[in-house]
């Protein structure tokens, strides 16, 4: 598979007038408690509050005519769930979403807001996949996949490439840069984009405690999967494996895999607010939790840290 | 008075290091309510919380080497009194800052940790400006007020600044500018150098109910106060009068004021977290609430609208 910095820039002309170009900030506050210079990336301030819809509006802009009159279908805990059907009813297309019924409820509300048919089910008992394939084959409709398809990540990448241009601006090179991971779309995508541009630049994957499957398999150069039973509040992030696409561009790009624990997540949660005054999911603040508990040291380098969504119920929000 | 955009060019080109350039940021969701086009400017992501360490830093920066010894000293119900101390600790000044004692905690507690001495004064019974007046003439130390002076009122203004030109990397012309406003030295600023690049812009100052001092005073042509008895939870724009310098450029600016409620701002806070994925305090949150509300049509329009601080107690911001 040929995948570079190329098909971003491709993504990148083709919906840059459909996205945010979001803030790349720094805080002084947690620049010198980590004695570093970080910049966090702020795709919790793009609509629908995260990066998943650079994704869905790329791959959705290159279905024909033809198939997108039978519409799309795609699965999702929520994020992508509500780029896609977002992006569907920008391009006017119909739309149907499989989300887990455990779903945050601002997730499904919103994914409801934006006209999505959304079909609820047991992630105990059911699988998306499976649920998604039949619909897509007995609908014809197009199955817009939450990772693992190259224009999912090129679309995604997209962030990566602003990150790039952003930090340009002041000259800056970074040492590292944070990034979560779930299906790992995100990182492969920008990490590319990043590793081309800084060749120097270290990358690594933040997963929550029990779902590292991609450290896992990053250690041993093969996809493993997470083993049944765990939980963790990070539900943008949990995904039984990594994707056969993803996994060989992340394997290139990065030097490891860091794990975090969902109290630390919610400590970071209450630093984001005080200090940097924004809201961040859980899912969205593992990164920015592996800098702030100093799981990798940053002292005296240049990070850039993804921030990826900010779609948390304000309920828990007020809990934490 | 001779007052125009090159005082906060001077300012910026002074300051441009020292101070965040803070995102200009739209979204859908809010745009689509309003049928209009709306430019959200993050001051609550600067330094410190809020605009003003713009301003403080510049005044701090033009105090001669021979005063800076003496220290400084500046009253303030908090955002101010955070950048003061933030600033002089940057330049290695003594701050001494006096607050009312019924200040928000996050406040009072940040400016003791950027050092200053925090004094703290009952606004019941004791004037701020004569405690200050007094400390500065015993301790030889500048007084830095909180708007009603030149740099002060350029140094806010470098944030109109950064709107013209990240409005200008797309090509866009506002036709509204809302912005909160107590002693007025923000708005002075930022209207100044919105009215000289886009000269067709109409702009509003934003008050709440029971403190539209400057409303009053725009509308009868001079300086009026507001009547005693009235609260408000925007603590941070709560002024008695418009100040004697900050006015004649607020009254060449502004087309009108806009009065806000508490409620009404309370609402916005809570719509500004949920969809813009930030935390506004209630001071700053009074110039989006004028455009929620629809207090003022924005309908085919595009505006700009300050969000200008983000110090909000967690425990108040949970219990919206």
């Amino acid at each position: 598979m040929n995948f570079s910095y190329k098909n971003i820039d491709t993504a990148h002309r083709q919906i840059k007038n459909q996205i945010i170009q979001t803030p790349l900030i720094s805080n002084d506050y947690i620049n010198k408690k980590l004695n570093s210079k970080v910049f966090f990336k702020l795709e919790n301030l793009q609509n629908t509050g995260s990066f998943k819809l650079r994704g869905a509006t790329y791959k959705i802009s290159k279905i024909s005519e033809e198939n997108k009159k039978n519409g799309v279908v795609a699965y999702s805990s929520g994020n992508h769930a509500q780029a896609v059907a977002y992006a569907s009813l920008k391009q006017k297309i119909n739309c149907k979403i499989i989300m887990p019924k455990n779903a945050p409820t601002i997730k499904i509300e919103n994914t409801k807001k934006y006209k999505a048919e959304v079909i609820l089910y047991d992630p105990e008992t059911q699988s998306r996949e499976s649920i998604g394939e039949k619909i897509s084959i007995e609908e014809n409709r197009t199955l817009i996949r939450p990772y693992d398809d190259i224009d999912i990540i090129a679309g995604q990448g997209t962030a990566g490439k602003e990150i790039y241009e952003q930090l340009m601006q002041s000259s800056i090179i970074p040492d590292i840069y944070l990034c979560c991971c779930g299906g790992g779309g995100l990182i492969a995508g920008t990490s590319t984009y990043l590793k081309d541009k800084f060749k120097n630049i270290k990358s690594f994957s933040v997963e929550p405690f029990g779902f590292d499957d991609t450290k896992k398999s990053l250690n041993s150069g093969k996809i493993l999967s997470n083993e049944k039973g765990y939980q963790s509040i990070c539900d943008a992030i949990i995904t039984p494996q990594p994707g056969n696409l993803t996994f060989p561009i992340n394997l290139k790009n990065l030097e490891d895999g860091i794990v975090v624990h969902d109290d630390q997540v919610k400590n970071s949660i209450k630093i984001l607010a005080e200090h940097l005054k924004i809201i961040v999911e859980p899912g969205g603040a593992v990164a920015a939790t592996a800098a702030l508990t100093e799981k990798i040291d940053l002292k005296n380098k240049t990070a850039v840290v993804m921030i990826s969504g900010g779609n948390i119920d304000l309920e828990m929000f007020r809990s934490l």
